[in-house]
């Protein structure tokens, strides 16, 4: 299934995609995909984030190519950090480069979102509680974050995290492409099968740490091959098997 | 007004607190209060978080007892970082020690709550946007702290953002106590006036990252004289003008 979050009626929904259509759903989709019966075309609504978390957890360093690009020692525990719920932007609406840096960096991001609420779950059992898959971009001001000591500056400026267009629910994350495009030329184009830990250690690990809840999202880090981005740019994530996550950047 | 959140017939409601009584509040009291006539007794109530944000900022280093403490520099702009909104518990919830640490400190804090959407707002503004006040309790995993880059595994635990009573909606923040007792003994006892950033520089330097919503809330940094819990223990984070957070550790 794909999942959209739009707005219906001046209220936002979530609905279920079938090509160009949306059956809008009633309440929440991550029990129950329970339809009303009422369609939308896709052309004539407002698309969302595809999900409104409570958290938004991101890894610092995730892929072997990406690591060793940095020449960095490969990670022995993910490194967990947050992005605020208030930089959360949908497939289509605008980056806002900041007046208080001078580089911000694009990073492609497979992104999990969370099915059921989730504590001390061992990596076998993590599939139960996964509702899907989105892309995401997990926007990032470079030199803010070599400065500060901690990232939450660097990484949460408002629209600093653009996630959809849609959650694909059937999904196998082992070998899949991450790409990254600016203005149309191919910048990342790494694979999952790069990941240090996989989405469901991931899933597991952070379970351990703190309590998930439905609809929380998981960003799982960037592969080889970040880079910066200018007002006017056109950037796009790609993942294979769900989509891709189109954004601007204005001043 | 002393504003409390509880549980009453099943759901969580704001209410107004007038010495051992709680009026029922309508919906959110973050625009206007408005009491709905039912009225109830504060010792026949479970009290929950004073609020429920969408969002808890913290600042890493903002005492100059403290910083001299730790032989550190005074910054230069606040350190900013994020606590997930699952990690939040009320006066009177137990911290939960968490068997992947072998020390968890206290910090008690002043923290703001915010009364409405706030971006880009000047420090000579802020006043406006700011609700109240009240206490928190920034408990940290210092092992894992100093391990880990980002302080997200470390202060972000389960249980380990203790916020209460109740919010002071009335309170000069210039120069009042922030302390803590553990088991009864004095721990911590430091004063706003040490302050390197003051609460309205706090909330505009914030909202020059990201747009703070009403309810979110401020953790404003911890004065000189952090130590270490164990389980059994009482940790007792007092305002003056506020009162008292209280929280039992649990194994």
């Amino acid at each position: 299934m794909k999942i959209v979050r739009f707005v219906y009626r001046g209220e936002p929904r979530y609905g279920l995609l079938n090509s160009d259509q949306i059956e809008v759903i009633h309440n929440l989709p991550f029990d129950e995909v329970d339809v009303t019966g009422v369609s939308v075309a896709l052309s004539k609504v407002e698309l969302l984030s595809p999900v409104d978390p409570s958290k938004i957890i991101a890894i610092g360093l995730n892929y072997r190519d990406h690591a060793k690009e940095l020449d960095l020692e490969m990670p022995t525990e993910p490194c967990l950090f947050l992005k605020p719920t208030s930089s959360l932007i949908g497939s289509g609406n605008a980056i806002v480069y900041p007046e208080a840096t001078g580089q911000v960096d694009f990073e492609a991001e497979l992104v999990i979102v969370i099915r059921k609420a989730a504590r001390c779950i061992k990596s076998e059992d993590a599939a139960d509680y996964i509702f899907g898959y989105t892309c995401g971009n997990d926007v990032t001001a470079r030199d803010i974050q070599k400065k500060d000591e901690q990232w939450t500056r660097a990484k949460g400026f408002d629209t600093f995290c653009p996630v959809g267009p849609h959650i694909e629910t059937e999904l196998d994350t082992s070998n899949i492409y991450v790409r990254s495009r600016l203005n149309g030329e191919i910048r990342q184009d790494g694979s999952t099968k790069e990941m240090v830990f996989d989405v469901f250690d991931l899933v597991s690990y952070i379970s351990e740490v703190m309590t998930l809840y439905p609809g929380d999202i998981i960003f799982t880090g960037t592969p080889f091959g970040v880079g910066s981005m200018s007002p006017g740019d056109t950037i796009e994530v790609e993942i294979e098997g769900v989509g891709s996550l189109i954004n601007k950047i204005e001043q």
